[in-house]
């Protein structure tokens, strides 16, 4: 039974209720090995005397349980295995500074391996499945009692089963054993992929993008998506003639197929411009690109499938069936959305108006279920949990990781991205374990070629013509340099190939399985390997290049950058900068800096400004200035009373000379409601506590600037300060550096920034 | 179908394939609601040409099907729901330092609550699963064919039902959605908490009171189980002559009543000493036994269920099946034991020989992994996956932990934490919702007054006498009030509660089932809520009690402390302080400061010192200067360079004055080889580095001491010492304190700490 395939076809209810049984076979009966075994001994004792009678059977049945058992948890020892073995070659490689391959490569080569070994390697022993046949009424049910004489044993529905394949399917029980059900990918290892994505997006970046972000993902991946729908139509048309197609294939099949390849996931670039601090707009472009084609492509591809004309022939334009095809991406899409963010609004109210902030375990535990609840939310409601997740990610990112406390903040991303970097490395390792697993490949090289330039057209159709539109209304254009890297990157991973698992029932779908895990290996390894050569070739700015021969401390410091968002939100730092020079509420004094974003960004920005994070977060101005005199009791609730005590502070100077920090996140843990004094002796008294914070969020949540002054600070007397980022601000006219947080205001002057 | 019911009683085999499946059915559907529909929708339409004729029906069995996953969600929706409820209460507890109430007591009660209104609130719809009747031969198989007018589907055996109760079971859906498979306890929640009791062991109190927890752990554990057993047997021949037992109930199910409650769980008891800071002997004694009686409980009760007398007379004494399930005992706890050890020490060598040190995520994940397949190993092999765990978190607490970037020290703890707090929670609230929708409770008042004075009894009948012999070689007495505390401390916790719904197939099974949950419910409300007048009823001596009316940093401190390991594997600081001093390797040296421990200990220690430390961690006496010359080259190999440098480096003074770190964890990232002189400015240089790691293994991995330094700095003057350990140090001669780790000694004066 391989994945999904013949319980897909029999129809939507039965595969949703057989599918997670059978991922269950794999994922948690391996858990439970002996552990069963031992519960089942224990009722076989206290029954005993009733089925003395059955005992040598059982014994028999118990040993073939067993030895079950006992592959499922080496087939999942295999893949524990493989993922030691990438992550013991990754230090190595790291450690080497090797960039040509990144470990998502370096899992998929394990997993090729592995799969040949469990190929070849092992010998093809029949299922031991024993088959019954017995003739039934017109329908099928979910559950079965079957009466064997005279016991009653209940049976639940897998799914229907092909005639044809009764006898011919899945020989090799380890080849069995080490195929997950495609619904794992999809429900347990993508959410954290996303959530992740979205919870480190780099906020200042991504908004400034917005508009073009949004752009690309949208528009681009529909248009994508329909270039390669049709031209992969013509190539279907030129397999038929040459009479190399065996079976149907038709247009909505071929569109499904644009929606799925048209998910980029460019994980192997992004580590590599992380790495190598490359372009930081070109960086939020491609990432956020990424994370949104994401949702798009999912969407879209469950709107095609969703497309049935009515009538007898479901293969012919219907342009209501088209509408509401329509309908249900917009609505899916717009469910989705809302749930998202909601939940994460509530998060950020609970973190806000509750003391939580004070114990960061029970913080994490609430960050954690609530971001979950989102997925499960979005499911009960019938929108897409994935795309919940990851609007969910952007709000906590955006809101309520303002409100957590230090500790809470390091140990959400930690959390987030250990599960991130698990998962991530699990499903490109099953790919290459996939290739010589899975048992239905069908290989057509005209199919793989027509894809392949497929993708590269519609790649080509949506960067170049929309960059020219962006670039009439951008003021800071994306260059020729960067479309072309844009080009370059449209790497697949984890999306298009957990899309195209999802459904390899029919002879199509498996021709789409096959060429996607082709698309996706190619992708990773030659775009991955030329990343760096490629970065040179187009004259991208590349940030801090660390020498070679610099101590393991850079070293480290270096890949805490990775993988993590290296910025602190800084649009409410200058803005609340600007409120303390007594710019007023209104966000015009913020249109000065601001005047290179898309006029989205702006409206956007406003808004959020004088709104929402007054009312979600700790920061921003206080309500009652913001909103009309009218609502001032409301307002007067809903801010905090940080808010206040930060607009008459005034300025705490920073003394220059020792390490200067350029983002210093200082915390007052003390209550909300002290005395400011109290918060000021706080600073004086809490000296190890706050260097602690300047530390944490300088390692784990501030990433890119924060570490770059650690470096900074580290080296001595470098201070080479080569990204966008300082430039900008200091375009900007901000002279001074400011460091906000819930409750106290400092502001250093930015002479070592010069 | 109740968790493991008649599924258990069918038999071992057809238990262990089939129970996998319910718990799918609850644990993964829900993950997969719209997602599935989805998929499905889309192989429907691929396939649709060839399945109209079965559309209607389809259609019927979507809607179900989508029902069906909606319920799903809404039931983990109300899990959540309940655990975020039970978290903001908790965080108002703790802000408003109520004490009587912890929150595993919160947990169940809301768990009850919800209970009662899924119980009697919801309407009770009848299963809508079709069942069919057809004869077979003799046998069940596992999967089934069956040919439904020309199409096959397959199915997959559930168990066997009795007869009597096929209409009779589970007419409510929703009582039905939240009932959770017993396995996922054993597999899937319990493994995180074990693990980390192991992980967040005392160690330096646990070893110096090994002798002592081994004996309460494995004696005591047998003697409760035995003296239970026995007790409870005549309690069942009382119940059988007064009329009031329906059914079998053997004296082999005495005995597993007696194993499955002799698992004692003082989370509460714990907590609140954790809080209080109460002694740290008796939290040792304490926290030890319970971790390792919750190991012999699970193992002695599988072996119970291994009494198999041959013969058809299952239930007389047969020394053969008596000696056999003693054997049963031994191999698989000392098998679980091993493997644990051998995966921590894997671990170890893997993080001590490579540079992982440098990649905080990759180490995480790979601690992560190798802990994980510690369990898989276990089950692979046949041994228990949830006692090997134990072993493996108390290996890697002891060795790997030494070998960690700092980084991946708080990393490692946060991470199991957060998953042990929320693997808990779920637990306790799951017990309280059992209550109402548990459908086979057995009510008996004599067999649940019976077992109250049963557990009391047997838990008098080990504590009393086991301290009176242990009493008899300890230097360090175990105090009367230290034993009415012992005693007062028998909670049962998750550990019983999971070792009893793991089979609730017979009758006695599911009266023993209800029992331990009343037991579980009143012990952990009466006990947890009377520890504290308990504690000072018993003058148990209590640390550094804050007034009530400390500012809010102390609050927040102070609960990092709870659930935090709050100690940094002292012993090996103190002796390689002794090797500083030039006492040489042999542990002659180090026998003055330990001479109140038990000579098992001392044992233990030296060779732990001398051997295994240097071999599994970069501290401890060169390898050269411990082992016979002889083996020279190989001792060269194996001992870190870090070592020798440690030996020839000689102290770096601290300057007093500033803000003093009692332990201070200097952390050189440096490369191994670098010259001592590359470290030296490390030191100089890195000063936000420095600190930040001061900072943070205050704040995670150091706990008690370390915070308590913390505070102490904070609040200026304050130096109250008062728990005993700071007062043993004091005794043993220790004037200096030392700072040791990888590859810089920094010795600091004790002034501070007078």
């Amino acid at each position: 039974m391989e994945p999904g395939g013949d319980a897909a076809r029999f129809g939507p209810g039965w595969a949703a209720r057989a599918l997670p049984q059978r991922l269950m076979l794999l994922l948690l009966t391996l858990l439970s090995g002996r552990g069963l075994h031992v519960a089942a001994a224990a009722s076989s004792s206290s029954g005993a005397a009733a089925e003395d009678s059955s005992a040598m059977e059982e014994l028999a049945t118990e040993k073939e349980a067993e030895e079950s058992h006992r592959q499922d948890s080496v087939s999942l020892l295999t893949f524990i295995l493989l993922l030691t073995l990438t992550i013991l070659t990754i230090w190595l490689f790291k450690h080497r500074r090797v960039r040509f391959l990144h470990e998502t490569g370096l899992a998929m080569i394990y997993g090729l391996i592995v799969g040949v070994i469990l190929r070849y390697g092992t010998p093809a022993t029949s299922g031991h499945d024993k088959s019954l046949s017995c003739t039934q009424e017109d329908r099928a049910f979910s559950t079965l009692l079957v009466n064997v004489s005279g016991k009653f044993f209940e049976y639940t529905l897998k799914g229907e089963i092909s005639p044809g394949k009764i006898n011919s399917v899945e020989q090799n029980d380890m080849l069995r054993k080490v195929t997950f059900d495609p619904e794992v990918f999809f429900n347990i290892l993508l959410p954290p992929i996303i959530f992740h994505a979205g919870y480190s997006l780099k906020k200042r970046h991504f908004f400034r993008n917005l508009g073009s972000i949004l752009a690309y993902a949208f528009l681009g991946t529909a248009v994508s998506c329909f270039i390669i729908g049709n031209l992969m139509y013509g190539v279907v048309k030129l397999m038929k003639m040459v009479g190399q197609l065996s079976d149907k294939f038709y247009y909505t099949d071929c569109l499904f197929f644009g929606a799925i390849i048209s998910a980029t996931d460019p994980v192997t670039v992004l580590a590599i411009f992380n790495e190598l601090h490359a372009d930081v707009d070109l960086y939020a472009l491609l990432f956020g690109e990424s994370v949104l084609n994401d949702a798009v492509a999912i969407v879209l591809s469950s709107s095609i499938v969703a497309y049935q004309p009515a009538g007898l022939n479901t293969h012919t334009f219907d342009a209501a069936a088209f509408f509401k095809s329509v309908g249900i991406f917009l609505g899916i899409f717009s469910g989705s959305f809302t749930m998202g963010a909601v939940t994460g609004v509530v998060t950020a109210l609970v973190t806000k108006f509750t003391k939580l902030h004070c114990f960061p375990l029970l913080e994490t535990a609430l960050f954690f279920l609530m971001s979950w609840s989102t997925f499960l939310l979005a499911e009960a409601c019938g929108f897409t949990g994935v795309v919940a997740v990851l609007f969910c990610g952007i709000t906590q990112a955006h809101y309520t990781y303002n409100n957590l406390s230090v500790e809470s903040r390091s140990r959400t991303k930690q959390l987030f991205e250990v599960l991130h970097f698990l998962a991530e490395n699990f499903i490109f390792s099953y790919m290459g374990l996939a290739l010589f697993t899975f048992q239905k490949h069908v290989f057509s090289p005209i199919f793989i070629i027509g894809a392949f330039v497929a993708i590269f057209l519609g790649r080509a159709a949506h960067i170049y013509p929309l960059s020219f539109f962006l670039n009439l209304g951008r003021r800071h254009k994306i260059g020729w340099n960067f479309q072309q890297m844009m080009m370059f990157s449209g790497l697949r991973g984890a999306m298009a190939f957990a899309l195209a698992i999802r459904d390899t029932a029919s002879y199509a779908r498996q021709m789409m399985f096959t060429t996607t895990l082709l698309i996706v290996f190619f992708t990773v390894w030659i775009v991955g390997g030329g990343t760096t050569p490629m970065l040179s070739w187009l004259n991208i700015r590349v940030g801090v290049k660390e020498p070679f021969e610099e101590d393991q401390n850079e070293h480290s410091w270096q890949y805490f950058r990775v993988g993590v968002d290296p910025d602190q939100d800084p649009p409410p730092n200058n803005d609340s900068f600007q409120v303390l020079q007594g710019d007023g509420p209104d966000s015009a004094g913020g249109n000065r800096t601001k005047q290179e974003s898309a006029w989205l960004f702006r409206l956007w920005y406003s808004f959020d400004h004088n709104y929402l994070k007054p009312i979600l977060t700790h920061s921003g101005p206080p309500l009652t200035t913001t909103l009309p005199a009218w609502c001032g009791l409301l307002a007067h609730c809903l801010t905090s009373p940080q808010v206040y005590d930060a607009s008459n502070l005034g300025r705490v100077k920073y003394v220059p000379g020792e390490s200067p920090p350029e983002i210093w996140e200082l915390r007052a843990l003390g209550e909300n409601q002290e005395p400011l004094r109290e918060e000021d002796s706080d600073f004086i008294l809490t000296e190890g506590d706050l260097t602690l914070t300047y530390g944490d969020s300088t390692v784990t949540a501030n990433g890119s600037s924060g570490s770059h002054t650690a470096s900074t600070s580290l080296e001595g007397g470098r201070k080479t300060k080569s990204s966008s980022e300082e430039v900008l601000e200091q375009d900007l006219g901000v002279g001074d550096q400011k460091i906000s947080s819930r409750g106290t205001r400092l502001v250093f002057p930015l002479e070592d920034n010069a």
